[in-house]
């Protein structure tokens, strides 16, 4: 069944509804785009399911959810001309888990691509940063307090990485970020079974 | 069938033989202790077949690798008492990959476990430093000149991360790797399927 088909019904990241960044559905999972990717085409792919660990999913959504991380992967990696990936999965808050629904980073990587911000693997200095998270930033859009408790013990830690310039990464508009997933969807939609 | 029978063929994380730091083996996944684990119970999953990528695994690899991922991961949360769990996979040379044979790194996180050395996401910069992998220890501890070609450029980035202290991790000899594994692998034996 095609995304488009799927996405009659709102699509949950943990309290937030991003079902208009969502390029790529299967019955138990979802991938999405993010609001600022550390790098281009970095995304998120996680159970439809909001549930909080690894250790919760079903046999079945543990490999559904790897399975669309490998297809995804692929994709990001040919469509952003990408060499290498990044697939970092904070399972629980003190692991530095944000948003309380399992997600997979995805980030492609290029040879030397944050050579200038401080080599190959600023890459998790930046994940974990105050801006890593698509769920936080849509949090401080809606101008909510995340007040998750399970959370907070992590953003201490977070805070410590301050030598991390995130200003340069900016929001981008949700029509960006739609823009940005129609053409992943399309993709996607494109790839046989495999 | 249990991991001590399928363990009478030799075992190879790239190209080593790891045979005896195995503590679960599936018809297709293997879980291994790790020579310098980050923090206690840090371990690695792999497919036993020798593959550099995410992308060249089959489907039923990568549902494999990925049960094993969350079964190994819930008992080592278990067994060393932690809250959390980092999961995380260097797929390629560019995002830090330095044994060509795809590995995901379990590591079970507890509250402020590296408050001493950093906070709660200093656990990558220490995964992606020198010493974080147990195949390039080995490496060196085989005396032998590493020279894979493709692992030079992320050796390039990591040295770029002198900050952390890697040298209080002492690397662990071959028989406290093994009393290890055998203690995982009698708790693996324990557990039902799931």
């Amino acid at each position: 069944m095609s995304t488009a088909i799927l996405k009659a019904a709102p699509i949950h990241f943990g309290p937030f509804i991003v079902t208009t960044q969502v390029f790529h559905l299967t019955p138990q999972t979802y991938a999405l785009v993010n609001l600022k990717p550390i790098l281009p085409g970095h995304v998120l792919v996680s159970p439809r399911r909001v549930v909080p660990r690894v250790s919760d999913l079903t046999a079945t959504e543990t490999a559904d959810l790897f399975l669309t991380v490998r297809r995804v992967a692929r994709l990001v990696e040919r469509v952003y001309g990408a060499s290498s990936l990044n697939i970092a999965i904070q399972d629980g808050a003190d692991a530095g888990q944000s948003v309380p629904h399992v997600h997979a980073h995805v980030i492609p990587r290029r040879a030397a691509d944050l050579e200038s911000r401080g080599g190959v693997d600023v890459v998790y200095e930046i994940l974990e940063s105050e801006e890593g998270d698509l769920g936080r930033i849509l949090s401080e859009r809606e101008g909510e307090e995340q007040g998750q408790g399970q959370g907070q013990g992590a953003n201490g830690g977070r805070r410590r990485f301050p030598k991390v310039d995130n200003e340069e990464r900016r929001a981008r508009s949700l029509e960006e970020m739609e823009a940005e997933a129609s053409m992943l969807m399309r993709e996607m939609e494109k790839l046989g079974d495999d």
